[in-house]
């Protein structure tokens, strides 16, 4: 009965809420350029004021970039971050956008009416839809829902280099229950999706030695032995027919999707034929007795991402180059311990290599999986407030790529995270014309309601 | 009897002989530098001049390029065609030579007295040899040794953009019984050597697509196909475990090395341990069954030369590019056929493609392996001529890369030829300090006029 006057409202507020977001859009906060600071500072100011006017305790807190804003509130359990970020990306090419990417307008299409401006979507459209949540509920209720901390970054977009010290330098007042954070999407457009799996990465950079200097393949071919057919060889064996990786204990710690997970990506239907058509495939190639959820969201991989060596310019050159090289990466999951799977892959590349050849190797950070603590009844809480509102049941989901906030607050507060949001795949984040849906600014509000209401 | 008073003038002529070479040297003939053109037709000229001076009918004949020279003279049996290169390499960086590379010098080191100068040994110093044999031959019998052409080019270390159409326009006029190319050298320093087996030599490009755009590897890894994956897999599989190649049919007209010449190989002993130790490599690593020497001269080879694509600059991204790219050459030897050797390689290449992958091949060029026909009795009697110059046994040998003149003659004008000269491996040669043995000129000399006597 407490939830249904802050639906109405939210309802009624529509309007406003926009022209709320519409401002916060005019400001051109590109983290990435320095050119942009003052914006920047802007509009954290911005959300101060605008976190000020719900009864927040609000600062713009200075780093050595772009400020972080911190705001306090409310009363009562449970204590609940809600992770957004200000910034944008940079809009370039400038010529590809139908308007200016800083003047938002709201646009008929034929999928509906969207929200466009860079930032939209990613991310101070979802941003402020826990925002318009709290402000419906403390205009009904005339109070917050329950004690709040939010935490908003300005550097998200540009590598967030003053992140993990600030959170080590205000690693108590930044602690909560649980931390909420808006960056995420719907599953397919329509699903909604609860991230509780992030895999992990591992980078490294192989370089193969032989001859002290490059040869004419004429003078030493068949005879010298060749870095490039070296190194094809040895990347050629990382996976088996099946589509395994063959390094030796690369699958300790990979834990076996849990029953009721699966039965939920069962549920969700992936179409991995559009997913895959849209980018001109059609064939899942991962490991034969996996599902594509499963290929890219719960399976570890390897995979080559650079290769290089000899003459790559126009026309011919018969060259034995003296190295050959490699950027490989590993997404991991579950377990898997990076540092162990960086010596096991040196170790198997050495083992392989032939008289005349060394190897030498590169470090290109490590970063393991994250499993988010579903036990943790705001998760289920936050499914069925998904569900309620979108008319569908929600899904815990993995995420292939890494979205590294949730790691660090897990390490260096030690709080765990939720990674819940309304964006779609059609948001052309980080392109030209970048939109947001009205329709899931308005349901993102309607949800964020349905969850404090659940939760407090 | 008539030669010995003709190597007693070559050694008395010595001292003039030296002089001339170094007239010509002094001549900065740069064929590949627009700056230096005069300079070409000069030295083109000085040779003119020379020639006259021998009683040839000697002309310098303008091409698009820089001109070739052409005298005819002599009587009687066999008709000869002798082959040289009076254009040089460039002699850029100038600031590694000792001094003016255009400032010819005779310098004694500690391996003998050497004439230093751009073009010593690379090619005016080789094919003044021949000039000087002539010179001794008519000064003491008063005519030249038998009917010859000499056919002198100005465009060999700048691609021969000419050659090749002069050859066709004036082919009755440059047609012999046997072509003889001074532009090679010694075998390992000291050993006298015709080089009878040139390799071919196929190029390759190949171009694997797969996804229409580059993808996110965190998005996609697993799920869809790697170009690089799949083109590092092809490339390992084009070797088995004994280093042959598996291209079916790939080994079609590849012929086994003669009882004769095997024999005249071992004699060599050749000293594959310093060979591969001078560019820091200690293991031939070619097929298993097979001497370095035939390695390098007699067997076909499949090598990688350039392997492209992804991300390959500073740093990391987790990049699964559309494309990936190799450039692959082939050295040929017997009668293989480079054409139905592309072919082959495409079809091999295409069998291995899984689904979602396609195959782009781009030509770069092809020439089949050349094989002199030693059954030419003047092979015999320079390799005859050779041992008793240099006191040592001369051995009939291969080359590893391709020396394009000898197959042009036998393409263009269905001349057999042979290659015979005097360079040594330190010569230098393209590189700063160029230098040619006192001893490699005036033995040299000494090699064409016995050469002479056993033909003419």
């Amino acid at each position: 009965m407490r939830l249904d006057p802050v639906l109405a409202r939210i309802d009624s507020d529509l309007p406003e809420a926009l022209e709320r977001l519409m401002a916060l859009l005019r400001i051109p906060s590109i983290s990435t350029d320095p050119a942009f600071k003052p914006d920047c500072a802007r509009a954290a100011d911005w959300l101060v004021a605008d976190l000020q006017s719900l009864g927040f305790d609000a600062a713009a807190r200075p780093t050595p970039g772009h400020p972080m804003v911190v705001a306090h509130g409310g009363e009562g359990g449970p204590h609940l971050l809600f992770y957004g970020h200000y910034d944008v990306q940079p809009v370039d090419p400038l010529n590809l956008w139908d308007r200016d990417p800083f003047d938002p307008e709201l646009q008929d299409t034929p999928k509906g009416k969207v929200i466009r401006a860079r930032g939209a979507s990613d991310d101070k459209g979802q941003l402020m839809t826990f925002l318009e949540a709290l402000r419906a509920w403390k205009s009904v209720h005339g109070s917050l829902p329950c004690r709040l901390t939010i935490f908003l970054e300005g550097e998200e977009e540009s590598g967030s280099p003053s992140l993990i010290p600030f959170l080590q330098e205000n690693k108590a007042e930044l602690q909560a229950d649980l931390a909420m954070i808006c960056d995420t999407g719907l599953f397919q457009d329509t699903a909604p999706a609860i991230v509780t799996m992030l895999r992990g990465l591992l980078g490294e950079e192989i370089t193969i030695h032989a001859a002290n200097k490059d040869l004419h393949s004429g003078m030493f071919g068949g005879l010298a032995q060749n870095p490039l057919r070296v190194l094809s060889r040895i990347l050629a064996n990382m996976h088996d027919e099946s589509g395994r990786i063959t390094i030796p204990g690369f699958y300790d710690g990979v834990t076996e999707l849990p029953e009721a997970i699966r039965a939920q990506w069962q549920a969700l239907a992936f179409d991995h034929a559009k997913f895959l058509g849209d980018v001109g495939l059609a064939l899942p190639a991962g490991e034969i007795d996996r599902t594509p959820l499963e290929m890219i969201w719960s399976r570890p991989t390897a995979e080559i991402n650079g290769l290089w060596g000899g003459y790559t310019g126009d026309g011919f050159k018969t060259v034995l180059p003296a190295q050959a090289h490699a950027k490989v990466s590993f997404r991991l999951v579950g377990d898997q311990a990076p540092q162990a799977i960086r010596a096991a892959f040196r170790d198997w590349v050495r083992a392989q290599l032939p008289g005349d050849c060394t190897a030498e190797f590169a470090d290109h950070g490590a970063s393991p999986a994250g499993m988010m603590q579903i036990t943790h009844p705001a998760f289920e809480a936050a499914r069925a407030a998904m569900a309620d509102e979108w008319g569908r049941a929600a899904a815990y989901v993995g995420c292939g790529g890494s979205i590294p906030i949730a790691g660090y607050f897990k390490t260096h507060l030690g709080m765990d995270a939720m990674l819940l949001g309304f964006g779609r795949d059609d948001d052309q984040i980080h392109s030209p014309n970048e939109k947001y849906d009205l329709e899931c600014f308005h349901k993102g509000i309607r949800s964020w309601a349905r969850l404090l209401d659940r939760l407090a």
